[in-house]
């Protein structure tokens, strides 16, 4: 009798479905198993501050397949003749029997399930701050659909006016500006300085803090969170951190997660640096026999070759398919993540791929930068939006490591094309060449994307010099003795006029003719909306012999509290 | 005295003015004129269209820059110190004395210019097929600003209310679509049997051809245009194909451009095999005092390697990049294209990178290729579109050779990420791998984009065999033997049944149970809307010793005539 291969996958969210259907697709015959704690499995959990925000018909929605066909167990099971158990609990692995010790639930009864082959999909659990009042009711966290409902149905029935959201990531952001609105206010608490952190450099945080703040989100940097404190029915009523005590009617943890490596760590599997599993290009763990993807593992990271654990839907998807592939026998490889992140906040669009400045300063790279602004359209179509980009590059080879994008505009185009990029190895001449789509209605002749890599290029061969929002913000703080050129027009200059600093304005049209009224020997550094004409300044200057000129990258847009009308 | 190097620039508009502002920045000190016949210089011009369309608030929007500023001759005076001689034609080139000879149209007067190191954007003139009729009133080119003007001033007050256009290319599609509504007809007439050729292989011009008639455009496929004829006013009033004789108020004529080599020819410069100018990678003529670069010169294919005229206000403005940094010495290269193309019809997004399925095959190229239909967000997202993406691969390596895409949703980022891919040279498996930014509302979890890699990628292992919809309406139109696998629901079949062919509609969820209703020696073609599903049956029926069975690729989306409910 031909032996059947019997395959379990503790996990039923992202990875664990997909690496089911991959190897369902190869091996007719096989076993497959999935064993699932929930009830409800291959959810679209990152939809779930579309829900919150009403964006959704129901929840529902993120149980659905493209198709719209529900991802039931009866799905899998008879569409895909995988066997799901789901209020199923895998409690331990015996290595030496090949066995999975379970329990299920409802039943209360533990039995074992063999395998020849077992894949480790269990993600990740919420991160919950060991506070003072963590335990009172409308404190929650916000992981699966269930949670969602509940926190929704409470907003609904119990006219909860005041909610606080603890953790100022992707996740946090997203429930935020998902809860504004019909009179309630929103506090978004973040221990760290910056909305964040890790994924944007600071000044690209300003930018998400800004809009967050437009669309009516109370944002608190630098304050972790304390203690909570409720009513007498322990209802949580207010909240402290080191800089105050704040009323609240809910709080909403989103503080990150934590790799669950439990069962993994229990049965003798290598746990890597990061704290999460470590698996191989193969995804195999220290046991060939058992693979493991998606939130529960680590990644490598393709710029600086290090493990970094940067849990997301996308990779576990990734990870599922190669995870199914090599279930199959097959060799597929997994190379490895670029950390890219996008996220939506009001009709704001931000991302991240690659390393910031911050982590490529930190690995010893030498680094030049810039940030551009402009339109994501040519700027005569109805349409446009603003892009403001952020290129980190490598000094010497010019390759390309990392990028930042944000604004109104499609900027998740450009930073999919730099992910593309930097994948390829590419330098910043490569990109300046691509041959990307233009007609009005989705780039400007020069695609913005592309306007940022010559940007940085002229940068790196020293045409001229550029300073960077953040040191302009220091030396305005500072009172450095320097002149901000002013290059806007008369008109544009009076209606935003710069805050502090010593201000010359010469619009670039005049500046040919004027720019005798400018000392030769102070410090310039020239300044415009988009950082355009003060570049085609500091070049004009230096080509009149000025030795200390320089532009402010990105312009004003990118430093918008510089030229706000008050 | 130190000597002033003179650049002298021929054609103002889009190559000519970036060379010249890039050649400014880099040489303080040199000597740079553009010489230009028009009045205007350095405007949008593919901006028409929407002007066309009403989307401008004048047509003044195409000739400002981002900042607003109008692009005037004394902008360029002003701000660039590039003396602009407009109304100006150069007549010949004396490469011995290093002059060109111009002809002062309003002073009448012929004089002679000296130049160290000229450039030729001369651009490309419209071809106006040499037909009876064409000098009646009411035939017209759309060119420049002035043209668009004139065409919608007759439509506003002449009441014109019959308008064909003659050539089915991206600008004819863009007319055509800019010009419908207000009780008008619009033709769109085409020689070839498709819209677009040599952008799109068929099955995809299909798709735009049907979003154009669903936009109320009336598309004339193989019908050249033979004559025109008018009224006594000299007024065109019809025009003639090999298939009949229509009615007309209007002719617009969009039938391509010629590359404008008089000059270049005329004074001995090598012209290439594809009638444009030639030029080595540093943009440089047989002179290499003189550069030539946008709509006048031939590109090489970065696929093929090959010479190709492909004209486009992209390529126009990095050839005037690379053109200013070398006549300041440096020594920058212009590599290629990959004849990139994106069109905005309708709702409909529509584009091309690389090479087409037809020009690979003829190349000799062992190609596969895919299409695939989904979602541009996550398709719980309310604002989700479809995507359809065709791709193109080298059979033995992998390497994607070419892209199109078309649909309502976000397409030309799928496109953007495939011509960086290709231009890096990634093969599927690296396309696959591709870390791109994931939330709801920019993608699903596994991209459109990587899906399609991974798709195509099935077929490269021979996982499972895929047939085209060329291929399917084909078999259907010649009554071929074979069964039409329907996976979708019963709804779904009864709702949008197929027409044609022999039908057996069993559901995908129940296909496990039920495949013992099909004939095992038969040739099976699974189908669904989106290719998924179908995919999915062909790969179990395979699983179950099913020797001849085969999913239709891309799914209905792909073919919708074949299911549209009447």
């Amino acid at each position: 009798m031909k032996e059947v291969k019997k395959i379990v996958i503790i996990g039923g969210v992202a990875c664990g479905p997909k690496a089911a259907s991959r190897a369902r697709r190869l091996l007719p015959d096989a076993e497959i198993t999935i064993i699932e704690q929930g009830e409800i499995i291959s959810y679209g959990s990152c939809g779930i501050p579309l829900y919150l925000a009403g964006m959704l018909p129901d929840i529902d929605s993120l149980m659905t397949t493209a198709s719209g066909m529900k991802r039931s167990i009866e799905y899998f099971d008879q569409e895909k003749a995988v066997h799901v158990m789901n209020k199923t609990r895998a409690t331990a692995i015996d290595r030496e029997k090949k066995e999975v010790v379970i329990y299920q639930k409802e039943k209360g009864t533990e039995s074992r399930i063999s395998y020849d082959q077992l894949v480790l999909a269990v993600g990740a659990d919420p991160i919950v701050p060991d506070v003072p009042g963590i335990q009172l009711n409308g404190v929650s966290v916000l992981h699966d659909p269930q949670q969602a409902e509940s926190i929704r149905t409470a907003i609904k029935e119990e006219g909860i006016k005041q909610i606080a959201i603890i953790g100022g990531g992707a996740i946090g952001l997203e429930i935020a500006i998902s809860l504004i609105g019909k009179g309630r206010e929103v506090v978004l608490v973040e221990r760290s300085d910056q909305l964040m952190p890790g994924i944007f450099d600071p000044e690209m945080a300003d930018l998400i803090k800004r809009e967050l703040e437009d669309n009516g989100v109370n944002v608190l940097l630098g304050e972790g969170l304390k203690s909570l404190k409720g009513d007498t029915q322990n209802q949580v009523k207010k909240f402290t951190t080191a800089n105050g005590i704040y009323d609240t009617d809910m709080v909403i943890i989103a503080t990150g997660v934590r790799p669950n490596v439990e069962l993994a760590r229990d049965c003798g599997l290598e746990i890597g640096e990061t704290g999460a599993i470590k698996v191989n290009e193969y995804m195999q763990t220290s046991d060939p026999d058992i693979f493991a993807g998606g939130d529960c593992v680590e990644n490598v990271h393709l710029v600086s070759g290090q493990k970094v654990y940067v849990p997301l839907a996308s990779t576990s998807n990734k990870h599922g398919r190669v995870i199914g592939s090599n279930l199959a026998g097959k060799k597929e490889t997994f190379p490895g993540i670029l950390g890219t992140s996008a996220i939506q906040a009001g009709e704001y669009n931000a991302g991240k791929t690659g390393l910031t400045e911050k982590e490529a300063l930190k690995l010893g790279y030498p680094v030049i930068s810039t940030i551009v602004s402009g339109h994501d359209t040519a700027h005569y179509h109805p349409m446009h939006g603003k892009a403001i980009l952020k290129l980190i590059a490598h000094q010497e080879t010019g390759k390309l490591l990392g990028a930042q994008v944000t604004g109104m505009g499609e900027v998740i185009k450009r930073l999919d094309v730099y992910s593309a990029a930097i994948y390829m190895g590419a330098d910043l001449e490569q990109i300046s060449h691509f041959d990307t789509g233009y007609a009005p209605p989705f780039s400007t002749p020069i695609d913005i994307g592309i306007h940022g890599a010559n940007a940085l290029l002229n940068l790196k061969e020293g045409l001229v010099k550029g300073v960077s929002v953040p040191e302009v913000k220091q030396m305005l703080a500072d009172k450095a003795d320097f002149i901000m050129l002013d290059v806007r027009s008369a008109k544009e200059a009076k209606l935003r006029p710069l805050k502090g600093g010593v201000v010359v304005n010469i619009p670039i049209t005049e500046l040919r003719a004027r720019y005798g009224e400018i000392p030769p020997h102070r410090k310039i550094i020239a300044f415009c909306p988009l950082g355009i004409r003060s570049y085609e300044a500091a070049t004009l200057l230096q080509g009149k012999g000025y030795q200390n000129v320089s532009f402010m990258k990105g312009g004003t847009s990118a430093l918008p509290e510089l030229t706000d009308a008050d």
